[in-house]
């Protein structure tokens, strides 16, 4: 069994070195994106959504073109262990996620996928060996339309510099950047250093 | 100069096959995270935050242990160029970002980060000559503390399966899931394949 070029030992050895660990969410998502991969039409020029924040994003940025920082990976946060590749220009596309009724043939899958154990009561390996003898074995795929407003590229406009913090930003945000509007993520007033 | 473990070369090679190409923003967030790792006192466990979706989180991603999908980076959409490493426990951390001052000494990467020219007419190979000249040269730092708000790990709460579609999604999210109460980014009802 292979997850796009590796075998899943050396998917799994990608996994630990970028996320940390070869969490059994990022090894599940590998077969994910290789399945949706594999049903990818031959140099079609696709983008990626992610329906979670949990572990899927990592397997899509290992085994496509497609990353946080470059723009064709979107990750929403609608909680389901689902991801599509999608034509980026004409936005029909494969949706592969987790089908609830194929799990039940495996119950270390099931238990973990709906988190009905606490971590320490896991049995790793055994969820491990499961998820790599299930392949995409417990996923269901389907055609989907990624709605027109999600295609439209970002327009590059201009940049200014924000008066209040000094750094530059977008100038369609306003006459300061968002963080001095109020979005800012820091409690203090930072000092330099 | 190095950026990390690696020479400015090996990095530029690293971006190339994760985010596709050299892009001078990855390459000068290189050298963003490595003046902020630089500044974490050894032996500290941080977690990232970005200021931007454009390339400064592959930049994070690929120097430390932080990505989107093991939850230890966060990107906020406020459109500065900016990162901060901070405690994950405590909150306190170092924010570097691009000094809109200092740059005036690099007319290229001055044009670049305020969008002055159009893509076509940026030379790219003085550009990153430029960056790579200035390293961490064009940034200025802060000590911050993170809201506290941000600082919470998620519960990890229970699973449901949505009526509406079928799959497991979080049971705090309410009756049905994100994407059957409206979120959906899909436009079509979907088919299976």
């Amino acid at each position: 069994m292979k997850i796009g070029r590796y075998s899943v030992e050396e998917f799994a050895e990608l996994v630990r070195s970028f996320h940390g660990n070869a969490a059994p969410g990022v090894i599940l998502g590998g077969f994910m994106v290789d399945a949706a991969l594999q049903r990818v039409p031959e140099g079609r020029l696709y983008d990626a959504m992610c329906e979670t924040y949990r572990c899927l994003p990592d397997a899509i940025q290992l085994l496509t073109p497609c990353t946080v920082g470059n723009g064709w990976l979107k990750v929403l946060n609608l909680g389901r262990f689902a991801l599509t590749l999608y034509d980026k220009f004409e936005g029909n596309g494969i949706r592969v996620f987790v089908d609830s009724e194929k799990i039940c043939a495996w119950p270390e899958i099931n238990d973990w996928y709906y988190k009905r154990k606490k971590k320490a009561e896991q049995d790793l390996e055994r969820l491990l060996e499961e998820i790599k003898a299930a392949g995409a074995g417990t996923c269901g795929f389907e055609s989907v339309q990624v709605k027109a407003g999600l295609l439209k590229k970002e327009e590059r406009g201009g940049m200014a510099t924000c008066p209040k913090c000094g750094e530059g930003y977008p100038s369609r945000d306003g006459s300061l950047c968002c963080a001095c509007q109020g979005e800012t993520p820091y409690s203090n007033t930072a000092s330099s250093v």
